[in-house]
This record gives C-alpha cells, sequence and structure tokens, in this order.
C-alpha cells in the first residue's frame, strides 16, 4: 500500500529547507519492520544539555511506545545528558499485551548502547499496523548503523522513514530573533489517516537550539497544541500512538527561560507557526484528500462552543462528501451547526462560502448566487465561515474532503 | 436522485403484511413536491379518541415542523378529538426563516378544514433539502384529494410517499394479547442518510388500537427510543428533521392505563420489537450499505460507558470501511474503544467477530486464525462483540458499512 499511492494533489511543491539545529543529528535506515525497499527506522539523537517536552494520545489503549514516554517524561530531567528518538513505521505496536513493552524495552537498550545515552532520556514511537508483534530484532540489528550514519543535515530522511499512508514527507522551520541572538526551529511530522482532534495527532517531532527549562518547554507545547494539531480532523478517528515530542538543545546560546517574555512571546509565535504548518500538511495528507478546508467558527457564547461547532462542521461525512463532489451544499452546514450541542439560534447564524455570504437571518441570503457558490467549491482550497451572532467566542479548525479515495485506502490497507 | 438508486442488498424481501389498525386512515397523493412522477405526501386522520405521543431531534436548528409538533405536544390533550398527520419528501422546510413557520401553518389551516380536525391536533413533517422554501401551495392544493383517498389498508403508501433516498419503504407489526384483549401496532418509517443516534431518527410513524393515555404513552415512547431509533447510525450526521410519533386510537377497547403492569409490559414489549424492526431497516437502507452490523458491548463500568464504546465503533470510519473491505481488521476495534472516553484496560478487554473469538488478555488471541475472520467477514450481517471485563454495563447498537456508494450519493445528491 504505501509508496503506491499517488502524491496528493494539496501537498506542498516541494519539502522545505530545514535549517541545521545544532546539537541534533539525525539518520534513516532500512530494516524491513514493514515495508520492503524503503527506509523505515529513523534515529535523532539530541546532545547534553537539551531539553525535551512531550504531548501524546489520550486513547485507553495507547500503544506500549507512547506509555513508555509518557512514564519517561513524568520525571522531570535537566536535560544534562544527551538523548534519543527513534521511530518505526509499518508496525505500531499497540495491543501487543506485555510482548510490546518488552520490544520497547530491547530497543531503547540497544539506542542507550550504541548512542551512548541514558536508557531512560530514549523516546520511541512506531507507527503502522495495530495488534501484530513488533519484530523489533529488525530494528536493534540496524542501531548501530543507525548511530554511525547520524548527521546534522539528515532531517529529510527521518522526515521520509516514518511515513505509512503519507503521499509526502512534512518539514516546517522557522527562525526567531531573540534578545541574546537568533533562534531555530525544525520539525518534522507523519500523518494521514486515523486523524481526530483533542490529541497531539500521530507522530510529531520538533527541534530547536533555544536554551527552555522543560516546564517551559512543555507548557508552551501543551497549549500551542490545543489551536494546532487538536484542531485538525481528517477522519474523526483518533490513533493509539499520537506522539507530539519538542526538543531544545540550547546550543543557540539564547535561553527562553519563561513563556511570558518578549523573547518568549516571539519563540511561542515561531513555534506556533511550525506546529500549524505540519498541522496543515498532515491535513493537506489527508487519506484521498481532494480538498483542504478551513472551518472559521465566530459569534460564539465562548471558544469551547466555537470548537464544537468546527469540529462538527470538519468531522460531517455529508459535508466532507459534499465538498468532495463540488456541491455548495451549505443546508449541511446548518445541520451541523444543529447537531454540535453549541447554542445557536437559526435567525442570528450566518454561514460564508470564503467572501460568499450565504445564509443569515434564518434562511438563505437574499445576495446568494448559487453559481457563485458552486464556482467557489472548484478551487482546492476552501473556507467554510461560520458566525453565531451570541458572543465572542471562536475557534478554527483544518480539514479535507471524504473522497472514493478514502475508501480505496481503507477498505484494503491492511489485507 | 431518489428512485434511481438499486434496492440496498440489505433490504428485507418485501414490505410487510401490515395490520389494519382501527381509527386510522392513511392516503397519499404526487403532489410535485420536488420529485416528478412519484407520490410525496402522506395524510393520516386518527378518529376522536386518539392519543398522540412523539420524540424529535434535539437539533439546535430542528425544522419549523418539528417545532410546530413540540409546541402542540406540550400541551397535553385527552384526545377528545381526532387527529391528523401530513408528510411530505422532498423539502424539509428547514433553515426558511419566518417562511418555514408560514408554510406549517397554511398546510394545517387546508388539512384542519378538509380532514374536520382542530388545527392544534394537526401534525406535520417534512423530509428533503434543507433551506429552501417548502412549496406549500403544491401541498394544499392537494389536501382534498388526500382526505377523499383515506382508507384503513392505506399504511403502505403512506410509506412509499415519505421516501427520499430510502431504496425501500420500511414497515413493522406486532399483536399483543391483553387481559381485554387483543392490541395491534403497526409502523412505518424513512431514513437512509443523516442518521445518527441521541435522536429519534429521521421520521417514524406508528400506530395502535390500544386505548393508552398520552402521558403513559409519551414515557414508554421515550424510554424505548433510547434502545432503538438512539442506537442506529449510519454516518454520524444528525437530520433537522427526526421526528417519530406514536398513536393510540383506543378503538380495540383494550386499555393499558399503566406501564407497570402486565398488559403494560406486553404492550411495551411488543412496541419495543416494532421500534426496533423499523430502527434495523432504516441502517439496512443506509445510503450505500452492504452489510449489516450488530454492535454488542458488555462488561462495561456502567451502561453509559458501553454505549460510547459501542458508538465509537458504529461511527468509526476506519473500521466502517474496513468492513466495506471484508478485512477482519480488529486493530481499528482496538482504536475505537481507547478513543471512546470509557474507561478500558487493554488487558481485560476481548473482542470476537460472531463466535470468533480475537481478541483477549491485551494481544490477538492465541486460538484466531486469520483466514476464519476474513471467511467471517464476507457475510452481509455481522456482529462485532466487545466485553471491556470490568463491570456489567452493555449496550448493542446497530449501523451498516462505508462505501463507494455512500460517497457517490452524498457527493451529488443535492446539485
Amino acid at each position: 500500500m504505501a509508496g503506491s499511492l499517488p502524491v496528493s494533489p494539496l501537498a506542498p511543491a516541494r519539502f522545505p529547507d530545514l535549517p541545521v539545529i545544532a546539537g541534533v543529528e539525525f539518520s534513516a535506515v532500512a530494516a524491513g519492520v514493514r515495508y520492503p525497499g524503503r527506509t523505515d527506522v529513523m534515529l535523532a539523537r539530541l546532545a547534553p544539555g537539551s531539553t525535551v517536552a512531550g504531548v501524546f494520545t489520550r486513547s485507553a489503549t495507547r500503544s506500549a511506545p507512547v506509555l513508555d514516554c509518557q512514564a519517561k517524561l513524568a520525571v522531570e530531567s535537566a536535560g544534562t545528558t544527551g538523548a534519543a528518538i527513534l521511530v518505526n513505521s509499518g508496525n505500531s505496536n499497540a495491543f501487543t499485551g506485555s510482548a510490546g513493552e518488552g520490544s520497547v524495552q530491547a530497543i531503547c537498550e540497544a539506542v542507550s548502547a550504541a548512542a551512548g545515552v541514558p536508557q531512560e532520556r530514549v523516546f520511541t514511537s512506531s507507527t503502522g499496523v495495530i495488534g501484530e508483534r513488533l519484530p523489533h530484532d529488525r530494528i536493534t540489528a540496524k542501531v548501530g548503523e543507525l548511530v554511525s550514519a547520524l548527521a546534522a543535515d539528515g532531517i529529510e530522511k527521518a522526515a521520509r522513514a516514518i511515513m505509512t499512508t503519507d503521499t509526502f514527507p512534512k518539514g516546517a522551520e522557522a527562525t526567531v530573533e531573540t534578545s541574546a541572538g537568533p533562534v531555530r526551529i525544525a520539525g518534522i511530522a507523519k500523518g494521514s489517516g486515523m486523524i481526530a482532534p483533542d490529541m497531539a495527532t500521530m507522530l510529531v517531532y520538533i527541534f530547536t537550539d533555544a536554551a527552555v527549562p522543560q516546564p517551559v518547554l512543555q507548557s508552551m507545547l501543551s497549549s500551542l497544541t490545543d489551536v494546532t494539531f487538536n484542531a485538525i480532523t481528517v477522519d474523526s478517528d483518533t490513533s493509539t500512538s499520537d506522539t507530539l515530542l519538542l526538543a531544545a538543545t540550547g546550543q543557540s546560546g539564547a535561553a527562553i527561560t519563561e513563556a511570558d517574555s518578549a523573547d518568549g512571546r516571539a519563540f511561542s509565535e515561531a513555534l506556533h507557526g511550525v506546529m500549524l504548518d505540519l498541522a496543515k500538511q498532515v491535513v493537506r495528507d489527508g487519506e484521498g484528500a481532494s480538498k483542504f478546508v478551513e472551518v472559521q467558527v465566530t459569534g460564539a457564547v465562548n471558544d469551547g462552543d466555537a470548537k464544537k461547532v468546527a469540529m462538527a462542521i470538519a468531522n460531517s461525512p455529508l459535508i466532507k462528501t459534499a465538498i468532495a463532489g463540488e456541491d455548495p451544499n451549505w443546508g449541511r452546514v446548518v445541520m451541523a451547526v444543529g447537531k454540535s450541542g453549541a447554542e445557536a439560534d437559526r435567525d442570528r447564524l450566518s454561514i460564508r462560502f470564503g467572501d460568499i455570504l450565504v445564509a443569515e437571518n434564518g434562511w438563505v441570503a437574499g445576495s446568494y448566487n448559487e453559481a457563485a457558490g458552486a464556482t467557489y467549491m472548484k478551487q482546492s482550497e476552501l473556507v467554510i465561515g461560520v458566525d453565531l451572532g451570541l458572543g465572542s467566542g471562536s475557534f478554527t479548525a483544518w480539514t479535507c474532503d471524504l473522497t472514493h479515495g478514502y475508501i480505496s485506502i481503507n477498505a484494503d490497507y491492511r489485507s
């Protein structure tokens, strides 16, 4: 399956030029976990002094690697030692009983020995099929090779090694000017199905050369996740393996000690940009996607209600199929507002497709022209705007359409 | 669109023989609301002495007919006068501003005058496209014809007139022996898309010749809705028009004055059977459905948690596409349990496909054979069983698969 799909029509033109982050090296290898003839394991090694923050799936059946990362991050670390991140694609090591925990342990031991970092600072992720034993010996056999190949400019190779049904590798970057000089951020992500909100979505690794204490790093990461990875959805299904790790090597010499400072705000804004860019790329590679859709909800009684409406729209199969069919079916938007559970008043609600006012005052807008709506829907990037007219709550979500491609990919992914 | 779809492969062999319910007459007419060349309006007239109970969508953008029915049922009626139910297909009269309320008023006035029932006892429903003005004059022009054609054996015609993307008319019946003699129940339903739980789903009309006080009728209807129409889902989208009406004419002479009596329990059990039969027929006519799926969840800490798990499975696009692909992808069931929000423990969970034990003790079952799983999935009726191993909470839900047919139907239904 993987590799045989055409590249998403919504893909960026090319993988971006990502800056080297001093203190991080990357490598990738073909270990044959599941996919033949391609790289499927990546390693990132972080220099001593790096801090690491993480956000994970809240699934009750989360995978062994997720549970292991959470346990390790629960123990605060000043980052005086180095750290490592190893990720494999092709097998999620989820719902594999105690054998799953054994696999994580074996991989962490091998990485610790070969990369020279303490085992409690080795973080792993696995993505792919659920419920099949991870052949971890194929991975541990390649750990020496991975360590030998580590290179500061290896991040694109790492991005490619973690793909499953992804049709393109995902990267994003930013440079921030702080009072102590420039700080760089580079991140990679994977994901195209089993993508749903309320979780750190799929696998995302972000690196910076800023010096950020772990509690500050964790706090920034958690709050920005709510408006980036927790604001996207492909199919409303939530993975057992979602993992988002952010590592700060400190090697730029620029310290960000407080979130609420000029440098802290500048860094947070740049980090937000990188996270949102990666999150949108995940949507652009949504399984079978042909349209990229931004859902802007305003005028709700509070932000929570705005999110309910945005997600009801973004997850509605009827809206997503209408978009696939280029049908300006705004009645289905009314339906989604109604079912969302948010406070709504038919007569104060307004709906826009891009700049086109479609409905207001409880009915279709007098100025609305169906032909203009139909022309708008032919675009590959769409904005659905809903103003509830009740208050100042707002939320923006991103999603893609639901096409025959999604059915084809998922009706025979595993078999 | 309507009428051009092939009949669902899951359809019953034929429309059932429904008993005549003394005190109810039916008719149907082709009014040309939207669909040419077919009946699209039905009328049911209830004799004096009938009581009526209802359950409706909780959508915040519910339609004008729903709001009107709710207002009328909020005023308790002893049922000394007659009553009438008029339903049109092709246009839902939802999100049509004050014009929508005017249309309901016009139809109720015409029916009241022609059928000889008070206007406050005329209930209407509309199903079809959202946001377009209902051409109610086409309906009022036919009300005289509808009244003239009323007949005690007209229920199948009524069932056909309310179809939209339905591929077969839906009916069910029961006869109950009470201490005062036999009582009959007959019901009809429509629905195949925009079907989601937590509501009375789409349009359902059930009639009985039992004599049941309105509060008793309403109480029975509400509690049985939770385990029938609120336990099905086609696509997780909830209509603005869902309406379930139950009318008791009393003309059998058998009175059911209390739910908690031998006769009350017998009647409730029969009513449950009719409601569940109709609910399952709605799923069997789910847009694009090729498989009928029962999801049985047991061992939850409580019934609420069991319902969360059942609905997470029944609404998961990844599970529904796997079923369409006849793929025994039980890992996706694990995913859905995990995302449901219910309490779950990987190591106490077990999963069955029919009688086949698939997973237990946190992993695939030792006895599980993938070939047997794949063979099972080829059946058109499937049972997915999940036992959480934590308590005695249980819930059963019904759904269908997600196929290319759903995409085709919904990518161009309106245009």
